[in-house]
């Protein structure tokens, strides 16, 4: 255990008087517990573990402190972990992590009432908080590809994902993801190889990430630029309006839910003109798995959600000369639009994709999972399902409701739940939805 | 006359679609007319009037508009004069200009509105203003130098303050100055060759300036950084808070509300630990200006005031040695109040210092101009009063207010009237006053 | 296969004229064969195999050649392995590799043997060699640790090679190299990691090799200075001179030569007063390679050269702490000695350790393998019988020779072939000799 | 007088220790006159005076001394001109100018005489000493302008070469000139405050001087590149090789011979294809000078060297313009050739024009100055005239001379002669040949 100062690069440290003095008060009010586990989140990088409960306890003499002057603000820790540290000084990469927490968690949601009630859009709201972590760059050409899958996948698994960032590395492509580890670390790791080759002096790593999540799927290593949304539906929209192509490798309920996601989204009509390259792909060993997802989506929200993306089995090269391609796609796109490069206005994303999802048992219980309504509506209430069964899994919120309530109970049309019995049996089968032991559901299909 | 569409760099370039169309709404609404001006005046760099009417009249047919898009703010300029382009595209300083009048005039001024509601201190938004402007730099040692005196200085004089700024330069000190000709800008001049002679890459020569005085006190080019304070009590706070020293040339009014205010500031007695180096200095010609100068603020203020400052004749070297040593004063007086190099949060400014005084004639008649308050006090009014001279000067509203109303009435004590009358019969003597052309006074002392 | 026209960048796109003729010349003459093998060997990174016969075959018809002109010289390849190329570029990296090569053997090659006429010295050589690359870095605090050790290890000690350089990484240390495989890349992929969360933004990963063995183990892909020294006994100058500490992995006849090396040149007796911190490291796992080693020499060369190394198992904590700590003092060791950091000059290098060996059959048995002499002297003809054993094994001449006039044969005390003996049939039991296949000794003992 | 030492930044300070020992050993005997006088040159910037004997005679204390050790190289400095110090440490640029006579009187020359006796071309020579400099940069658009002029011009044509200068910096030309005061400075002082506006981070202002005429031009200090070449003739081919165009302000002697050099290459029927714009300027009152220079041209060497310039009278926008232009010709030139765009190796300059030619009183006596022979011939053998009378006016050596020996003696056809007449006295009547004092001509026309 280690205690230290830290003091911050960046723009945290041109705060005013007042903006500190508010730091410090809420950081030691109304945020205090939220910043001290992300920030223990972030200082036990490396730590392997999706059960966020474990890492707290773990820590639970860890406390961690905003100091205020007019000379700027300090971070003091007590207990710390000591593997974030070298020689007694902390690891500088750590050190920005930790900074991004208490911007994105402290200074930004304090931010984020004002803008509520100003009246602000969702969409400003995201752009904001992502122009405040310096993460909108101008004047560069779309290059961002977001990959998602589970953080709980198999080594064949892992290294598929490795070759093809790698391979998107090689073709000067970025890597965008959820930060934790499996599909989240493995494209980076391959793109930063692949970046080092290419002599390319400052590639981007992004992770985004939402404090419910942070705890049990801390940011990896190699994220270069750690970015904290307020909840999960900014999360997402985060990802869509930097990514300019995405890809989706195997994963379990947290890939679910971004697949029905981005194809709820894309099938909104105003869309229809927007490209944004959307590719599934796996090792040889995996095909069964998209098999499955296509199914389940030709299933529920039909063929034309199916038309929205490629499946690429066992072909890294191929996923990398596709997205390179399709990046030219994207620049004549944006500029037909009159639209940034660094952030997609054009996109619309209807309410139901924007506003926070509270899996509270009756929310759960009150989704509409029945066909007869627009596929871009039962997409929505399917993410929402899924998004509640991640934090029956994993996150300590759900997983206490869960263990005070029991299982979420979700109901709907014959064809739809059998779709998602199958689907969830799946992932229960192929260990991907939780790390390691045994899996009890956190649902169950009516 | 030239017609052209300019694209920014910076961080205007990362507004969000609604900071946008606010830019484009304010920029034809209420900000038209003198976000208008004051790009006119950037654009007419190197044009040399102290008449702010003069330049107007002659561009009647100038107009500038805020164009919108997802991709960015682009600036369309029409009839705009021809000296600020070079083979069809625009200097590339008189475009960084422009943009800061925007940022400042159009985007900032709604933010402070924003802040006032708040009920922000004058002192957080002068801070909040530098911040946006990216003029507050963390982690550099004390060496700003400001400059203050007078735009109608004679040749000699000009000269001088051209050495002084060599000489400062040389000591890689930096240069802030109120961004017109004369003193404001030979200083800047004279440092620019010091510092490619010290083969310094960064060198910083601010020009400080407020929406009343840029039309007729245009940025000079050597300007790098241009910052529009919403009026001229922000500016002087802006002066005092941003520098590390402060070196005044001979000068008219304008200088004398620059000296009652630094006095008046330092007189308070929370400034007493606070180290604020002052020097005021000129050529051996200028020997009588300091001696009437320092008799007025003995007659006025008082002995206390006159220990507050250095009087340097003819001495460039003594000037920049002085500073140069006083700078190791103030790095050791920041840190031992633990205060931050970039803003001198220490110094305390009483309100009458910071509040705005709109120079009518009834304000101007209202001024206390007498012996029995304290010598702050008395500070305080002469200031304005002084700054009320100015306006009637130069500034577009205090002539248009004098041609209609005759000129504005001081009263008070005799001894600090006949100190007045004898200080600007000096200035109107030596041409202080007006850069060419009959002096007519704008003011009457009973 | 690819046909491809490559510019170079750096400092060969300010030839003259002449001597881009000259480069034309050269590379189509003299330095014709010995050139496009070892662009070959670049060009062919990644591709496993220690046997340089292989690659030369695989690709008999590759070629390239030095285009010229006054505007600069390009390179034009011919059957270029794929490999090396992304959508129709070559990967920067490679390019730069392929430059280096172009560099050390055509243009400095012919400079050379200017040296050698002029009679400089050649620790002046390896010197102007090493700055003709920029390998020089003036003002730099001693940082660069190299690491020896052999191509061809087991999983365990590739991973442990891998931890230290993470570890050393961590602590903001460089690497330098031979530049293959094994033992020669697992301490830059470790230290990558770490200097990427340490965010450095110009980490070292410098690989020195030489003609004869590039083709064989060509530069690993992590490699970011790329550097080919005329021959092996310049290479290991290079490494001593540049290098601030040395860890040494476990290896076979490779890593065999240069123990013995430093060690003789450390046993000088005007060596006593430099520093130059040398670790012996592996995993658990191999504890018994060093105590075999540790005996060898004690049983050869004596306990004198057992005093200068530190011995540590499965600890690279401490081997990295060992080094930043010795960091400091190899400081204070060569500010003391008014010393370069960048250039050890006070290391004296006796001649028998800088004059080129080659290994025919007739030197090889007439090395003096007998106790009877100065430690130094034993060191160095012993380093000189493991050298040819490294050519016999891996290079081509070499090979060709063993295979023409059978084994090598060496001859000496008994005391010292019986444990030379033992080193040997432990580095063929352990399988150090060769990647793959039955390994046939290229030598007999008598 | 200051006593200090000095520590270079740069190439010089990744020397072997045998050519820092070569270095010390040669600046103390080979050098040691010369690399003095131009060091205290350098350290005098500021001091106006075109004759050197008065400069060394008022520093006849001053020294310099080259002090060696493992760890690089740095000057010992005794009695140096305070000026060049500020709070006790030397001024960054003339630290620079003074590594820069090292580099090139000492360093360089040692390499000049290898390379005559390797007998490498004058060119090549000339291509390596700015390589040296690190003057020559790839992958930079042309945009080198050289100005020509003399050092003694009146106020109007000194304002005139500086309001060039700026149209040329506006537009982004770097500016080159032979580095003393007058023409040399003007340009350059003018391109600092338009590249100042343009905000262009690294401006080029390269001096380029020859030991016999540093002492009394010393360096202006806005060269922030300054390169020494061996001697007159060299000192003219790398203008020409360097510049990508050609001003030529009113000058005297130096001018004079600088015209006759460029007309006399540009003569040479192998330069026809070869593109370098070429302007004669000044203000309107400066007119009769280029009418006489005209004159003169046309009676000696003839109406084709009279087509190979433009004439642009008072007019600095248009000489701006018109380079613009002409940059764009030089590059396709350039490309069309094949030719670099940094040395214009496509040039053919004859060897007439290319040695070094010594002003004795034989050697000027021995001119032919007739008409029958090619044009550019005459050229060479003018050029050579002029050249003598420079030394004879302002070089040490050619002071001397003419003290001891009376005048030159020239002779030639009686066109060519009464036209040097009328020409020469002129320069005389002008004052331009000298800064102060009265002229006694070197020189006795037959």
């Amino acid at each position: 255990m280690v205690n230290a100062i830290i003091t911050p690069h960046g723009h945290l440290d041109v705060l005013s008087k007042s903006e500190i003095a508010e730091l410090h008060r809420s950081s030691n009010n109304v945020y205090q517990t939220l910043f001290r586990n992300c920030a223990l989140a972030v200082l036990s990088t490396g730590a392997n573990s999706d059960d966020g409960h474990e890492l707290l306890a773990a820590h639970s003499d860890f406390d961690i402190e905003v100091m205020s002057s007019a000379r700027g603000v300090k971070l003091k820790l007590i207990n710390a972990p000591a593997n974030a540290f070298v020689g007694g000084s902390i690891i500088a990469g750590i050190r920005n992590h930790l900074f991004a927490v208490l911007r994105d968690i402290v200074f930004l949601q304090d931010q984020v009432e004002v803008w509520e009630q100003r009246g602000e859009t969702i969409t400003d709201m995201v752009f904001k908080t992502l122009r405040n972590a310096r993460a909108l760059k101008p004047r560069k050409r779309p290059n961002m590809i977001v990959c998602w899958g589970g953080h709980s996948i198999n080594k064949t698994e892992y290294d598929y994902t490795k070759e093809v960032g790698y391979r998107l590395g090689l073709r000067e492509l970025d890597i965008c993801t959820g930060c934790g580890i499996g599909a989240m670390k493995g494209p980076m790791k391959g793109a930063a190889i692949a970046h080092a080759k290419q002599r390319i002096s400052d590639p981007r790593y992004i992770g985004i990430t939402e404090p419910g999540i942070i705890a049990s799927e801390a940011p990896n290593a190699v994220v270069n630029e750690l970015i904290i949304m307020p909840d999960i539906e900014k999360r997402l929209e985060a990802f869509v309006r930097m990514g300019h192509g995405i890809v989706v490798f195997p994963g379990g309920a947290g890939t679910a839910e971004e697949i029905l996601y981005i194809l709820g989204v894309m099938l909104h009509e105003k869309n229809r003109g927007v490209t944004l390259p959307l590719v599934f792909t796996g090792p040889a060993e995996s095909r069964a798995y998209f098999d499955q997802m296509d199914a389940f989506i030709g299933a529920t929200i039909g063929p034309d959600a199916q038309s929205l993306y490629r499946i690429v089995i066992d072909d890294p090269i191929e996923v990398a000369n596709h997205m390179a391609r399709q990046m030219k796609k994207v620049y004549k796109n944006r500029r037909a639009l009159d639209d940034a490069f660094f952030y997609n206005w054009s996109l619309t994303i209807d309410e139901s994709f924007q506003h926070e999802f509270i899996p509270s048992h009756a929310n759960m219980a009150a989704l509409n999972l029945k066909k007869d309504q627009p596929a871009a509506h039962l997409a929505a209430d399917l993410r929402r399902a899924f998004s509640g069964i991640v934090a029956g899994n994993i996150k300590p919120n759900g997983i206490d409701a869960i263990a005070k309530n029991g299982p979420y109970q979700l109901d709907g049309d014959q064809e739809i739940m059998s779709a998602l019995d199958a689907l969830l049996a799946s992932f229960v089968e192929q260990r991907r939805m939780k790390l390691s032991g045994e899996y009890t559901p956190c649902y169950r299909l009516k």
